[in-house]
């Protein structure tokens, strides 16, 4: 099936918003904490953080100014600090609650039931539940003219993990935390590992890597 | 397990490279299709597409000019046109294989043996394997002066898909295509659908949605 231009601009738009949100394949679930100046916390579900770069650690996340996120949005601004959660089965109905618009003075982590930790160093707060977890300090925003949402990129200062998911080459096991993926806007999934595989060259048949990033696993 | 900013940068680069491309959880597989002023084709697997908005219809991705992708990022500048095709369970060796560093007169289609397949009114090639694919107009690049990084901006032009995979509400189920994720550098992952869920607002439970986004749903 093909479909064209003029029938994506046609459309309805709460399909089209189901049907482009799937194009972007499996996203990460995330919980963005932060913290407002008059220390009410927030918490937002994110599926749009993504990799910039790994030196300096650099995480960017895209959030439309009008819809839930907003407070995330200009809590990150007041404070500069941020924590981003993976979701894990464990909670994730929880997770997607956030998304409910929610009185400012009033904190998701109260309301959907998600418990708050601190660590020194970091005004916002991380997820209990969470099994890996980053803190973050702003490093700058860029809006998007095109469509007016803001793309949010920050540092990673702290990274919260249970020590046995770091596999030895330092590839970490977020299957093993029972990470959770997103398609669309609603559709949760778990993960059922095919394999790590070896740097591609160009004359080299790939083969599997054992989970700790060794050559010779079958 | 707590790492702080000072251990972050004293890992080795490539151990620090899996780790922090780890800490974005599961990201969309995609092949990115392109062809250069010459009718060289090239195919590049990229981890970083993500959702920018539904209307239009915008998709980002990152582009790091000195990795493998170069070519990728020349011939978007050059043609302002290329595709973003699922990787699916069929193909994942091959499209991990696109990632080695082949000559710039050498195609990744043929190297790796996936087929091209054309449309009307777009250059650049899609991967006929592929069961969810698009195309894209270049809108927009953005330089990422923080780390020499690319945002590429695009619109969807053109949306090819089985019919079937097509819920009523919009909905595309990626996971009946068998779309994969990557986490990390290297590990790939099939999903097993939790279940989707209903719009949140605050005093309302959740409940699941069926595939075709219908309340009532067990």
């Amino acid at each position: 099936m093909h479909i064209n231009q003029q029938q994506i601009t046609d459309y309805e738009s709460q399909y089209r918003a189901r049907l482009i949100n799937s194009l972007s394949g499996f996203k990460s679930a995330n919980l963005v904490g932060t913290i407002n100046d008059k220390g009410v916390t927030n918490l937002s579900i994110i599926s749009s953080v993504f990799h910039i770069g790994a030196s300096p650690a650099l995480v960017g996340l895209i959030i439309r100014p009008h819809s839930v996120p907003r407070h995330t949005f200009e809590n990150i601004q007041q404070t500069k600090r941020y924590t981003i959660n993976h979701v894990s089965a464990g909670f994730w109905q929880q997770a997607h609650q956030t998304s409910a618009r929610y009185a400012h003075d009033k904190s998701e982590f109260t309301a959907v039931g998600l418990e708050e930790e601190y660590i020194d160093g970091c005004i916002a707060p991380f997820v209990r539940q969470s099994k890996l977890k980053y803190a973050l300090e702003l490093r700058e925003v860029i809006h998007l003219a095109i469509n007016g949402t803001e793309l949010v990129i920050g540092e990673i200062t702290d990274i919260m993990v249970d020590h046995q998911a770091i596999r030895k080459d330092g590839y970490i096991d977020i299957e093993s935390l029972e990470t959770v993926s997103v398609s669309g806007l609603d559709s949760y999934h778990r993960s059922q590992r095919l394999a790590r595989l070896t740097y591609a060259k160009p004359e080299k048949p790939l083969t599997n890597l054992s989970l700790d990033g060794e050559e010779g696993d079958k």
